[in-house]
């Protein structure tokens, strides 16, 4: 028997959803985090593990067998270890978080595909479909929880879904120019977004390593592809982030190069 | 307080989840199911409680608080109902039996598109993407049920999200010749199906009655909505679907009457 472990992209906000979770239960080093280098081809050993999947988080139970997605593995770690019990006991109370939670998927492949836009033309469009999204949880927060700041009285299921999300829409920030617009109708999730990005579990990763190593996404390739004319990924491991310069932000005019981007040295 | 009240469409799949959940649990009788006409706009009762969505089913608690989703609810149910345990205990067997819940996203898209479709030119690539996802799940199970039938021992939760899909999908074996091949890749999930169309406790509809109720979506119309040159709609309550004849098979060729289908007499 070996430790459980989690074989994961340390900037990828699936990943670091386990990460929270584990956080708020004082259970992080129960887990081993094994790192993939998401720049180069899966190795064997790990498509064998996954039959031959690529999406990641996977974790592996102390006996060696194999379970995926992010939603499934915060339910496990939930229950495999004590401490403090993230998701609602309460059966209302818990449906009301999975309502919220099952809000991801459409959230996040909306901000996704907004960063990873290169029509200059659909800018407007992406832009409200992201809006529409924040929107709904705003009428979903109003609903639930209009008091605040989150769903129920502490940083919990819902937080631990969310909260990654919220810290990769810094890209759309910086290469967008995005801005969640100061209405009533973002008043809610504004303050619930807020709160998240402030709690202590949430620190994994930076808005300074996320807008470096998502710069190759924000020029439209995703999960480590390489772009035309580049030879490394922005998600390479080496050079560490912190050494390389900030990216230029005007995705639509310029192509930063693998110098540029300090990524060759 | 009132007993618990479920908002539903009878021929609905997501609906029929439920119903399939509290059969299994000796307790189909503890719910109120109030039937919604899909063929006639929402009532302004029931948009005041949904907060204006149309989506069914939804679940009115008894002191009348809303909540929503199948999957929230089947959990909700689950845990206010005492009896037999329908999902897993054991965190790893029910981590497995999300992940394979999780499927049923893609599995619903892929057939009712295949329905939907009025482009002769695209049946063949949604034939394929059915089996695709028929596939998917072979592996899945062959990965963590080889011998089967059911993923674990019984019929359980897994089950009771697909099987009113599998029902539902006698509507292509009607209006496009589908059927599942008779080969080795499909053989563990051919085997799963089977066991859950036999089962007790999913007998809410039949084949006769799912053919016909859903003529409208082979002929592109999904959702209740109206057909041109038609005033009835298929979901239509009256006349009752066993008074009517079974509808034309030839979907690309012919749009039957509202008398040929038996809505006008």
């Amino acid at each position: 028997m070996t430790k459980t472990t989690v074989y994961h992209i340390p900037v990828c906000p699936f990943c670091q959803r386990l990460e929270i979770l584990l956080s708020l239960k004082g259970r992080r080093n129960a887990v081993n985090f094994h790192v993939i280098d998401m720049t180069q081809p899966r190795p064997d050993w790990l498509l064998a593990k996954t039959q031959g999947t690529t999406a990641l988080p996977i974790l592996e139970t102390e006996d060696g067998r194999i379970l995926k997605e992010s939603m499934v593995l915060l339910e496990y770690l939930e229950d495999i270890y004590p401490g403090r019990r993230v998701a609602q006991h309460d059966p209302y109370r818990h449906a009301v978080e999975n309502m919220l939670s099952r809000m991801e998927g459409d959230f996040c492949t909306q901000g996704y595909l907004y960063l990873l836009n290169q029509d200059t033309t659909r800018r407007d469009s992406l832009r409200k479909g992201v809006l529409e999204q924040y929107s709904r949880i705003n009428r979903f927060l109003n609903e639930h929880s209009p008091s605040g700041p989150f769903l129920f009285e502490e940083f919990g299921l819902a937080e631990t879904v969310f909260t990654p999300l919220f810290m990769r829409f810094w890209f759309l920030e910086y290469y967008e120019g995005f801005e969640l617009p100061d209405e009533e109708k973002f008043a809610r999730v504004r303050r619930w977004r807020d709160a998240c990005l402030l709690h202590p579990a949430a620190r994994q990763v930076t808005k300074e390593e996320i807008i470096k190593i998502y710069y190759d996404y924000s020029k439209g390739a995703g999960n480590g592809a390489l772009l035309p004319g580049r030879r490394r990924s922005s998600f390479a491991f080496e050079p560490d982030w912190r050494m390389r310069p900030w990216p230029p932000q005007n995705k639509y005019e310029e192509s930063a190069t693998d110098e540029a981007l300090g990524l060759i040295t």
